[in-house]
């Protein structure tokens, strides 16, 4: 979101954008919008996942919709890293996604690119695509967490 | 998202898509997901009403970026409302969501119908229409809220 914001405000020549922390009240919001944006993101990726994985049958149509809301809704948790949001329990973001903040922006690029291979080979109804796309997508996730969430 | 699975299995002339209970392993999978989905809508619905109230400036591209992200993703919360997954505390839905189903739906259907008006007043950059727009569309939170939300 921030990316598109800051974005939008550069086709418009505006320099009113805000930065991401000021787009929240509180911390405590930009968290839970963080992890609710996530929470949809890895509901959709997962029923992809139930059908590159034959747990449920393929159906190429439900494929696409599930992909095309995940590569829509992967530009969005982003902005929810604002300043002061780390943690120390597990499956919190460490203090290294702000010290690292280009190799943290650069992880969630590989992600949504990943993610828009995943939708368009859903569209195209390509199955061994799909499958293949669905590991390297599932592989940017591994490689972020490993980097910068608490285990 | 049921509508959305539904509609592509349609097309795909499919008979396969899950009913939207199947959708989820457990129902409080489904509970965590629209809580997610309404918390993602309700965070780009508010940047665009402290625009429109006049808290914050206007900038039209972050209102219309704003206002396309809540119009994808307000097809998506009602999947989410699967038997069982009722409540008595304030916030909770009634059961009257399951009872009255279909006036429940009409209820999200009128409010995608006032998402998509308000992103397309949004991307005009009609800040006038934008507040129009807005206000109808609170209108449509409000009027469910006090007929299906336990208060």
């Amino acid at each position: 979101m921030k990316r598109l914001m800051l974005a939008a405000a550069t086709v418009a020549g505006l320099a009113t954008a805000l930065p991401a922390a000021a787009q929240f009240q509180k911390p405590e919001d930009a968290v839970k919008y963080r992890k609710a944006a996530f929470t949809v993101m890895a509901t959709h990726f997962g029923r992809i996942g139930a059908m590159v994985q034959g747990r449920v049958p393929f159906d190429g149509a439900a494929a696409a919709a599930n992909a095309e809301i995940v590569r829509q809704v992967a530009t969005l948790p982003f902005a929810g890293f604002v300043d002061g949001t780390h943690g120390t329990e597990k499956g919190t973001p460490k203090t290294n996604v702000w010290s690292e903040r280009a190799k943290f922006d650069g992880e969630a690029k590989k992600m949504q690119d990943e993610v828009t291979k995943l939708a368009a080979a859903a569209k195209a109804n390509n199955l061994d695509q799909l499958k293949a796309d669905f590991g390297s997508a599932a592989g940017t996730c591994k490689s972020c967490h490993d980097s910068f969430r608490n285990q």
